[in-house]
């Protein structure tokens, strides 16, 4: 069942060492078909190398698994809850990626400082808050998901114009159309995060954020309906 | 037409992915042909992987396409404008590489350090100015050239000399006498800017640039009449 | 003899320069037959191009070479104390990893920032003391594992759950149940030593480690009688 | 003439993009005939991806071409001083390595933290002082040698024990008892380089070098009549 979708999900799983983000296995991708609400994920703890198509696990939104002999990645739970709360995505990608772990791990959001930021995410990619002792003792997974939309609520963020999160000593989230789209927006995390952490250690912290119109021009030059980029499709 | 120049072009977009300069589509170059006064530039948003020279579009010095299928880069109106004032430049070149867009994203020019720098660059790598909300929401790629050529300007800078520069909250433009030049001009660049960066880091801001009679001496034993480096041609 | 061992540790020391955890010959790698008590070493000063599975080395718990031609490396005697404090253990890598090996010259521990450290070191990787003058010039690769052991006991740190450490101006040493699970160990060390080195630098060193919490959760979700990360065995 | 130098001195320049140390045509290394006093060295400007094992230069002490078509490198009069007054050394190196190079351009030597360095160089790497406007508007290239034989003598420093510097402004200079050792030498300067930056960039400076026994220790078991590291030779 869904065999292009799980083309798709193991694919775009394939990319992130292509891209360089995960050591070991340390990176999941999901991809979502909306009519029947399966999810199809990576498998926990197989290694990249040795991955089939074949291995990709399907769930449903509950978390059970519909079809697959290996066990779902352990941050299944999470995937689910955003696939929940953001209607429009097709894709999630997690990573430990090395930039934006380090800005997972201080705590902070990942300033938009330039246009190769602007191009991609509308504004600061923001970081969770700390985790309650009952929530990371409870569904632990889940409860990520939860912190994540949590804070897209609270700051009044478009999912879909800031297309990923850095949770809190942990690592970014990032998701996108769908799984090859959510991998493209990893990618640019990393980047972003690369050049934000050495603008605020040259500057100890004090760059502020690019001018408001400058970020408008470029998210809006390549979204929307008056977007101009690349190639009429 | 202009198949050589295509050629070139298409060759010097390639090196892009090679030096590491570019992610995914983040960088265009283009060549001029002086006589006809056409310009041959990347297409927009097409993958490395995939282009080929066929793809190279031709459009003329008011930005109109001569020649091709594809929409040429959306940067098209910054690289005529750079034509335009830049009598002597036969190519140029704009990425996102990592290092000078942390130099444009901060607002700062790269100081001249060392001889790496002084080989290629007769002095500081100057930033542009931020741009007006005018500008911004105008003809924005157009102006992101016009405020190049104001800093030359206001700089009594000679772009002859300084072949490059970081666009404020942007990344940078290099240029040289053909295509091929530009990206060498853009590797090093991205060369200097990784050493500036952790000098002025180390020094917290405050290393001075090297003396001008070794800028002058390394600058001139490889540009001008009494250069002695390399092989006679 | 010994031949799956000498095949697990010549395999293990390749892994080395492919996880670009090694320059030159910068490194080593051992396996441990409990039964016996012999140890497989590589031999000292070898390039692992030239490196090949019969030039491991086997010597006994007191260091004498029972098989092999070539001198074993000449940390052989820290993997020695180790083996024998550690009783747990079946392999010992020792490499001068890069980012390891700037929090060895520091002497400093990594301490735990977030879950990529907690999913496999529970706590901070402690730094040795200096050695005394008396040390280094006695026995003095010996008395690096004495400085080791020295520590954990000190700490009260158990070697089983903390599989590596970084010695006072000199490197890391890690650990593992066999000679491939302690070079994924020098793996994970040099990447949390990344972004450990990250988060210390931007904070100025003022960055609290991770919640204890978080750190229960994510090292015993893949460690110990309750983890339920990957696949069953 | 001098056919198994010249293979020596070519395979070593090949090394050079090998270990990353070069960019485009910013390196050189040359090997010595002490008998004859002939220098073998790679032409000036030429690129890695096209020179020849007959391309390299032979020239005599006085910097004379004694065989080949092409121009010697421009810092050929660099490397005879450092021969004229190290009479053991067989090769000579200069790179723009990235990290040598910020040493270089700060103007500061690299201390010596750890035994990584302690392996290779008995204590600092020294930085040259400023050249004079004489110096630089005269023969540059043999003040250039002058200015590091002078650093050596003043600081007492034996070439032998510490077998490379950097050239305050400019970039490192490594030798070594034949080309290849002096090419291993400099991927030893670089990636000290490396983790003396970020020692001193996290202690703010304020680390100090490492205790001098340890030093002692590492240099006298790797060099010197009562080495014992590697294989009997």
């Amino acid at each position: 069942m869904l065999e292009n979708l799980k083309k798709q999900v193991f694919e775009a799983n394939m990319l992130l060492p292509k891209h360089g983000l995960v050591t070991f296995t340390w990176g999941n991708v999901s991809g979502i078909d909306r009519a029947t609400g399966y999810i199809v994920i990576k498998p926990s703890g197989v290694e990249y190398d040795v991955m089939k198509q074949d291995d990709m696990v399907v769930v449903d939104l509950e978390g059970s698994v519909i079809e697959g002999s290996l066990n779902p990645s352990s941050d299944t739970a999470t995937h689910i809850e955003l696939y929940k709360a953001f209607p429009n995505i097709g894709g999630v990608v997690h990573t430990h990626s090395r930039w934006a772990t380090t800005f997972a791990q201080a705590g902070m959001g990942i300033p938009a400082f330039g246009t190769t930021h602007a191009d991609y995410f509308y504004g600061e990619i923001p970081c969770t808050r700390k985790m309650t002792t009952d929530e990371i003792n409870g569904a632990y997974e889940k409860e990520t998901g939860t912190v994540i939309i949590e804070r897209f609520a609270k700051g009044s963020i478009e999912a879909d114009d800031v297309p990923g999160v850095v949770v809190y000593s942990h690592g970014p989230f990032t998701w996108g159309k769908d799984a090859y789209n959510a991998v493209h927006n990893a990618v640019v995390l990393e980047e972003v995060a690369f050049m934000a952490w050495h603008n605020l250690s040259l500057s100890q912290g004090k760059l502020v954020p690019m001018q408001q119109e400058l970020l408008d021009k470029h998210y809006l030059r390549k979204h929307g309906k008056n977007a101009y980029y690349g190639q009429k499709k």
